[in-house]
């Protein structure tokens, strides 16, 4: 089983010395939100991740969720750990004080999602469906509906899902199929398949709130006949008390590569009562609320797998002996795998690959914040465009360098890294649903540059590219060699750019050929912006803590020197252009 | 679970077209083996592959070997598979006619090699093992030893290992420890542990012929003081009859990621009978032979399941519709994903590399084969030059490339990629495997750039470099912009080529940070040269077979416009050296 201690001091260097975002601090509600607050949920989270969810990984691999008689049981330990876990407070962490929540930002919740991505992330989706569900139930809902459901789901006694795909409708919504009947009462009544629910279904709560999309039997064809319903597994009665069984079944449950301890359910509707959330035919807009936030915590998660993934390759590489290397000092033939070029190469892309990643993800959350609750509707629409902007990124980034760094990680552990074991394959496995789930990462490049470059608020990029430019303007000598790359990439970026936005207005094929690079192209940008943010406190405050800033400094020297360049390639090859693509005729 | 359709016509192609090696075309031996012939074997390669071995891989994935009471047992179907399998003759395909085989060349075997990959690795891997241990056993052993065992290796009834691995020594073979203690009559007792042995035991055949590597009592440590044994697993009579048990057990068998068909034992020796093979403390050089072959082998499994995933993407890209098309003419909301660009992209990158690869692979064949069989030294030995140049490059590039084209087809299979219905997942899981064993990747690269570059016959990358060069002599007005792209290519890799050098000499610790940037900078130009070769035939070719000469010259255009560059930045991040590497303080 790996080990695993979670990066308590990175975590609060980035909330005591990056939390410099003067919009985050305006906000109101997050004033008491403290350095000694957030250090001691931070070391109360280490320590259920550390000691109760992370031995849950291996168990749930082992022993799958089966699906018995109707039932969908949970791999063993699963009950108990959840008890413990929805007993300590941990569903409500960032939901609303109003409805049971501690209120806490996402600057913190993030860093929990982080830990628990880590430990376990099958145990991590029977919560995480539920905080997207209370969100959108939050953001969507009448009162009626938040008062009656939101206690229960912000304690964790009910979970949620988010119930979108279909046999035949997966990436493409306008394709559902499910109906929605409207009764005489103003409820409705669902019938129809979703496929790959996860958390659909579970022995964990003793309720599940669906938050299904489906086409209300009058509303038009495609995406915008959609409409959200909330269906409960049993009917709440006026009480709160639970009553009848409503019709959702279990149809069955995945075999899957990975993330077997999670429940990914076929729910078979039929004649479900459910109740509509927001407007008729707008179920998608409440429904992207959910998704966009979602999205951002599956990136998350392949920061956490990534983590987890590098401490135990680096503990790997100090104790296992293997070759000599150029300057051997050993006497009995073989040095420690970590002094060879290629392992400390591996573990430096691992390493500086995460720690930008995580940087960049705080100021993602602190821009999230801003977008929800900063009192002016003009910063919140910029820190909003931002956000949008950034989700496709984070997302595609985070999960594909999961894969990267989790197979490097195989590499790093040789045989023993392909036995169950170690528990290194698992990761790897794990991860592997998070460039595909929640829009699979071509999908969210296609969003980046079709939707979220330029929107009806503006040139979104240029903003983008102007503000990261501006944060460079910093004169300081030992920063200089780091701006200098950064400016290059960004010139770079920008032609890339440039040249998108002309190929998405006359030539949408080779635009659509090159949004993956420019994802990345993106994303390289956006962890190398970080990683100056980074720098700069780093080298003014130096001296206050020599070892740690060192260390951030020399990762930074390796993300520039061999991960930022990759941006120069993405772009090279994406302007070719795509006609010898298209024209192409597979046979 | 996958389809596969043996890809005959490209290799009858290539067969047909690219068996230009003036050198291989003098080989005595090979002078009957013409098209007829060949086609004939491919055919019926084809359908025992398609039809009886494929559907042992799902077989194999969900009912793993196990060991009961001592006895591997091998999965449902596999015995029975394996019986016709040798009754065709196909263990005996590249065996010499002296002991009952067909006396094939390379270049016909690797297809069937290639064939077998994509029908299943876990069965394929329990003859495979045989024909390197003949190939060992073949090249190395007396007279009397090859009449005793080779006979029955050929036909199939006995299978063979290779078993050098052990706890502490996997890549570091100098650090091993098991014993080998000479007899009175000659022979030695073994003692001692072996890990990671695949097929080391298993139910198939009647007895299993171990190659072990040892160290002989009264040997020095380390790599000078190693010998090569062949231990029975039973001990055969002089009559060729199967005799007692000797000393080898079964300890366990590995709980792996893929390849669960496969039985990969911990093999424990207690006073084992072992014959000597080769001279005593020479035994490495022997069994490099083998491996040498067999690392080629394992780039053909990263070939073959490329095959197969590229299959099932596009017969999937051609059935599933998903979201509209720039340039859409669906009515009905959904167009097949085979039109969007990415999806294209991501079955061109496939196609383009397998293609390639597949080509480069037949020219390194008939390189083998003037290496062991043509009759001017010479010409043998710089055949020999560039087979051992390209050994590394073709594991790794194959087997990486392997890891991307799986990773790809899953992607392409959306949620339905991660599950098992499909088995997609299942072919990335089974290939994983073959960028770590036979010397994981990273060790491929040290060869390539510490040994293989110069040796003691002189420089061959430069021979290599100028025979690329020469290659491209070609006066075609339409090969002149691939050989212009070529050409800026074959610049940056003999510029990296010069700059490593240099640095073998004054700064190892730079050529070794950059190993794996220079073999797949090297591993691009090859595949390069590949296509070059196939351009020029479908070029001068093209009325006699349009349509197929027409799909050459497209993916060509794909490979040399979208892979192809990656050469550039593996140059690029590979020369800024390794300080800031070697001098990192990992915590």
């Amino acid at each position: 089983m790996p080990n695993y201690t979670a990066p308590v001091e990175d975590m609060m260097f980035l909330f005591d010395k990056l939390r410099n975002n003067r919009n985050y601090n305006e906000i109101e509600k997050y004033k008491d939100v403290n350095t000694e607050l957030v250090k001691d949920i931070l070391v109360e989270a280490a320590k259920i991740n550390e000691n109760i969810i992370l031995p849950l990984a291996k168990i749930g691999d082992e022993n799958p969720t089966v699906l018995e008689n109707g039932i969908v049981r949970t791999p063993p330990g699963y009950k108990e750990a959840y008890s413990k876990y929805i007993e300590d407070g941990w569903t409500s962490l960032s939901c609303d004080p109003k409805y049971g929540g501690q209120g806490m930002p996402k600057t913190v919740s993030a860093f929990f999602d982080e830990m628990l991505s880590s430990a376990s992330l099958s145990f991590k989706l029977y919560s995480e469906l539920s905080i997207g569900a209370y969100n959108c139930i939050f953001h969507h809902a009448t009162d009626e509906i938040k008062n009656k459901y939101l206690p229960k789901m912000v304690e964790g006694k009910w979970s949620g899902t988010m119930c979108l795909t279909e046999p035949v409708c997966g990436t493409d919504l306008g394709l559902l199929k499910t109906k929605a009947k409207e009764q005489s009462d103003g409820t409705f009544k669902l019938t129809g398949q979703k496929i790959f629910i996860t958390s659909g279904d579970h022995d964990l709560t003793e309720n599940i709130i669906h938050l299904v999309i489906a086409r209300a039997t009058d509303s038009p064809n495609g995406t915008k006949g959609i409409s959200l319903f909330l269906v409960p597994k049993f009917i709440v009665n006026e009480d709160g008390s639970i009553g009848a069984r409503n019709g959702v079944s279990t149809g069955s449950i995945e075999s899957k590569m990975g993330i077997k301890g999670s429940a990914t359910c076929v729910l078979n509707f039929d004649d479900a009562v459910g109740y509509m959330i927001g407007s008729k035919n707008k179920g998608l807009n409440a429904m992207f609320t959910m998704m966009n936030l979602e999205r951002i915590v599956v990136g998350i998660q392949g920061l956490g797998i990534s983590e987890i993934a590098y401490q135990n390759s680096l503990s790997y590489a100090k104790e296992r002996k293997q070759g000599k290397t150029n300057n051997t000092k050993s006497t009995n033939g073989a040095d420690c795998i970590i002094e060879h070029a290629d392992i400390r190469k591996s573990l430096l892309n691992m390493k500086s690959i995460i720690e930008g990643e995580r940087a960049l993800c705080f100021w993602l959350s602190q821009q999230t914040e801003v977008s929800l609750y900063h009192s002016d509707e003009k910063i919140k629409k910029e820190a909003s465009d931002f956000v949008s902007l950034m989700t496709p990124v984070v997302k595609t980034m985070f999960t594909d360098m999961g894969m990267e760094i989790t197979s490097d990680a195989m590499q790093v552990h040789g045989g023993y890294g392909y036995t169950k074991d170690q528990g290194i394959e698992q990761l790897y496995r794990d991860n592997r649903i998070t460039p595909i789930y929640e829009g699979t990462n071509s999908i969210q490049a296609a969003d980046l540059v079709f939707r979220k470059l330029v929107n009806k608020n503006g040139d979104i990029i240029n903003r983008y590219l102007d503000m990261i430019k501006n944060d460079i303007n910093i004169e300081d000598e030992k920063l200089k060699p780091f701006v200098e790359d950064f400016n290059s990439n960004i010139k770079i970026l920008s032609h890339f750019t440039t040249w998108m936005k002309e190929k998405i207005q006359k030539s949408k094929d080779d635009a659509s050929a090159a949004c993956n690079d420019y994802l990345k192209a993106l994303g390289f940008v956006a962890i190398a912006h970080s990683w100056i943010k980074v720098l700069e406190v780093s080298f003014k405050d130096h001296n206050n803590n020599k070892n740690f800033y060192e260390d951030k400094i020399q990762t930074a020297k390796f993300y520039f020197k061999r991960v930022l360049p990759r941006v120069e390639n993405h772009f090279k090859t994406a302007i070719t252009g795509s006609d010898y693509i298209m024209n192409f005729n597979f046979k």
